[in-house]
């Protein structure tokens, strides 16, 4: 079996785990990948159910996104938003008109009964991606950031309202309780030959899909590689808010403390070959070049993580 | 007493009846204008509650309209409904992104709790109009056309996905039973000096009106004076279905026929000085240019009807 035929799931947030997920697209048979997203981030604006990780994550598997921000629709205007403005509103969460029709399409969609998985399918064929999009769950399961400034803000009123200037004392997630893992997530991961959690923020976007009722468990009893890609490079997050929050959550800003987060998760580990050596206890570890400026970086470093848990030369 | 000092209420629906609004706005004091709007066209699109003859309304008064159609907002875009398409979409009803604000604002106050009654006068009053804009009623009343080739189609299927082809066979007004005429409709009609009746279709804009519970009553009762302008002239429709249905429903396409629609709600009827006198019987009639192409032309035509009303050579 070549590498490539492994049956592959990677479980990500937004723009970081999408770049790991079109490194993949690029070397992984579409029928064998699997992209699982949070939805923790996923809030109800204007009527509309905006979810960002999967917008993200469709928009750069199908080649729509914004290149320079890395989420949104490329050449994406805002002319709804500005017209909100002069009729007395001030919307905070950017919403551009090309972005609107996956909104607007989604809503629809959830108001006539269709499940998030099904729709998130739906969009995902319908914008030419071949490789399977899951949402992490069905459930509404908001992620709730308890600050010492506002006190408790959903997601998105602290990461773009609040621009994530907020200090953060406790994250959870409402609602998690009473969420349930769908029956192709289940199926997914049980069939799965690797799972690769992406350099995402893993409070913000692993920790939810973590959090889903009996994901750890299912996880922890599965007999093939569970590989985390370090978000931090020498003490800093390569995007948004990690060290950051890592630093208010009390954790040292660095490789180790994600991989010591990860935990029994994880059976190996990815961190940047500009930092050094990791204490490996339970898990293996190495270090590649985990920057994924160019498709190429994110198809080699894809390409990098699968030889060496499978121990091949090439892919 | 000035002319323009009445309390008028005008009922419209669409394109014709908002030119007539809009004359009324250049003479007549906002505080004392009323535009009570058709309802029976709306419908839910894409989770969007969507009003077409009150945001005809609203634009034509805000001077937002699209002056080449009478309808939409000037110098729009069709990038969301664009958008659409491209994932698998084939929307029949032109949403265009300014217009998009209106219909996202409305939909989201109405999941909120408001009336349709508050949410109109917040966005008149967002859109700089001093005068009082009104629905018919909160109630959803939805224009039923019957017709021979497709059965009974909500009329904005009627009317722009079949393009006002189907013959029509019947119209009601699903849920009429239950509507409620609004309390600030009913104070301002006991308050009217004047209701005029604008160049709408009666059968399409005019009849949900005078169906809401009460509404016919009401009028006839008011002893004051009421009175229609035209929508034919020459045996022709100004704009839209108004002749084509008026023959599919049997009646000869005149003017004589929509006064006679009318009856005894009325008290005076405007004809068009193209067309010959009409058999008045218990109302008065009177000729004028109603023909409405500039502004100039809709404050003309409102001041002649007042001034005919009121007995006075200028207003």
């Amino acid at each position: 079996m070549l590498v490539t035929d492994k049956k592959v799931v990677v479980m990500v947030g937004g723009v970081g785990g999408a770049k790991l997920a079109l490194g993949l697209q690029q070397i992984v048979a579409p029928e064998n990948l699997t992209i699982i997203v949070n939805t923790g981030d996923d809030f109800w604006h204007y009527g509309l159910r905006i979810c960002p990780d999967i917008d993200t994550v469709l928009y750069t598997l199908s080649g729509r996104v914004n290149k320079d921000f890395g989420w949104g629709v490329a050449d994406d205007t805002t002319i709804t938003l500005d017209t909100l403005k002069t009729i007395g509103e001030d919307p905070w969460f950017l919403l551009g008109d090309k972005d609107m029709a996956t909104h607007l399409l989604r809503s629809h969609m959830l108001r006539k009964g269709h499940s998030l998985t099904e729709i998130v399918q739906h969009l995902a064929k319908n914008m030419g991606i071949q490789a399977n999009v899951l949402p992490m769950t069905d459930t509404e399961v908001p992620t709730i950031v308890d600050t010492v400034e506002y006190g408790e803000l959903e997601f998105q009123e602290y990461f773009v309202k609040h621009r994530w200037q907020p200090t953060v004392k406790e994250l959870h997630f409402r609602n998690m309780g009473s969420a349930i893992m769908s029956k192709v997530v289940q199926e997914t991961l049980q069939d799965a030959d690797v799972v690769i959690f992406g350099p995402s923020n893993p409070w913000l976007s692993i920790a939810p899909i973590l959090a889903v009722p009996n994901m750890r468990e299912t996880l922890i009893s599965l007999e093939v590689p569970r590989v985390a890609v370090t978000p931090i490079i020498e003490g800093k997050a390569i995007k948004g808010p990690a060290a950051k929050l890592m630093a208010e959550l009390g954790y040292e800003v660095s490789a180790q403390s994600v991989a010591d987060y990860y935990g029994d998760v994880i059976t190996a580990f990815i961190y940047d070959e500009r930092d050094s050596a990791l204490e490996s206890y339970g898990f293996s570890s190495i270090a590649f070049d985990t920057m994924m400026n160019t498709d190429e970086d994110k198809a080699r470093l894809s390409r990098q993580i699968l030889n060496w848990l499978f121990q091949r030369e090439e892919v």
